[in-house]
């Protein structure tokens, strides 16, 4: 077990506490630790609003004070809405999550500190941990618990994350086209398109042509949409070819 | 308003509605569109959930059809959680953030469009749109709505957040100090650390001091901290000399 901890100090609603194991389990986190939950320990609610994250709340630990909850590790961010007013590093969530990548690579135990719903982590926990984190928002900033946690958890799981940026969707079989297929497409469209009479007048029809490719090279067409569009070409000549005769 | 539409297609329950308007306003969304939904409208329980973001709910408009919802919308984008074997780009978050971003400055308008509860988009529905979201997660994903509002408004956000990755927390008359008090520390610290026999044998004086300025360095203090640790070496000097004499 190498991710954070996620430690929750004095947490009041088992629906929040449920809901942060939700949202942990989204993004490959499952080290929850409690300091003296309001309500006691265990705590129905939060295993319901859990849902298939109950395994999370289930195997929760449970701390009476936040220097047991931290005492195994080594790097530790607490989460606060607002400044504190003493010297301390403070990070947007992405930087948080790319130093605790870089500290897991080094072999250190991590955690991220929330506190409770009420007014957050006070003064004392703040100075255990080596750095603050603030999530920006707008200046309406409504973040409960769980939302908090959830938007940890994504930068955590994202600073790993291999997903491509842009991807094209589409069949395991299928490619894009090629230039050749482009270009056999452009031939049989300029030829059709001559024909009849649409790229007129002729000291125009290289502009047209040019802007025609300009527009259909844009849509990154795969090989078999090339055969479709070419398909076309063929069935709406037939049709005028049939209209005409 | 410029930022990007949201558009719920038939959502079922006002708790997700209200979830998401609270989540839109913490990232400066406001045009909240609804396709159908399930329990009509208005809705008590949007309003209630929305809290503060009430008025977001109140604004909200309602349309028979996605069509119509999309109607003066010229980028949008489709969150989906699964595969549709379509051809169509597939974005993260943040590259469709970073796109409508983009999107914006160039005069357009534009939106994101989330299923319901129950099935999330139709493929028609996908088809409408000019590319696929997917927020990635690990193999466990169970994102509500609201939730999945909340990282597409994170991203839209932080795509245009100038708060820097790091910054040091402190008041507005602190500063950090200056290469000059480092320097003046190192040398208080070397002066007393030699008389008290700490900095032994001779030949290892400078690579213990090199390890101690290393150390300290690394914290990066502000000249009001400098001040505090130069005074904690004349109070424990001075306690030793009257301890001796």
């Amino acid at each position: 077990m190498s991710a954070p901890a996620i430690i929750l100090s004095h947490p009041q609603l088992g629906e929040n506490i449920g809901a942060a194991a939700r949202a942990m389990k989204n993004f490959g986190l499952a080290d929850l630790r409690l300091v003296a939950p309001r309500d006691g320990w265990p705590n129905e609610k939060a295993t319901a609003m859990a849902a298939g994250a109950a395994d999370i709340v289930e195997a929760a630990r449970i701390f009476e004070t936040t220097e047991a909850a931290l005492a195994d590790l080594q790097l530790v961010y607490a989460t606060t809405a607002r400044e504190r007013g003493f010297a301390k590093p403070v990070l947007t969530p992405a930087a948080a999550a790319t130093r605790l990548r870089e500290a897991h690579s080094a072999g250190h135990q991590t955690g991220i500190l929330f506190g409770g719903e009420r007014s957050g982590l006070d003064n004392h926990e703040v100075s255990l941990a080596t750095a603050i984190v603030n999530i920006p928002t707008d200046s309406f900033a409504s973040l409960n618990l769980g939302q908090a946690v959830l938007l940890l958890g994504y930068e955590w799981f994202k600073a790993a994350d291999e997903t491509p940026a842009l991807r094209l969707e589409h069949g395991p079989l299928a490619k894009l086209a090629t230039g050749e297929e482009m270009a056999h497409l452009f031939a049989h469209l300029e030829e059709e398109l001559l024909k009849s009479g649409f790229l007129y007048p002729p000291d125009k029809t290289e502009a047209m042509m040019r802007n025609i490719r300009a527009m259909l090279t844009r849509a990154d067409f795969t090989d078999q949409e090339v055969r479709t569009l070419r398909g076309m070409i063929v069935a709406l000549t037939r049709g005028k070819r049939r209209a005409l005769s």
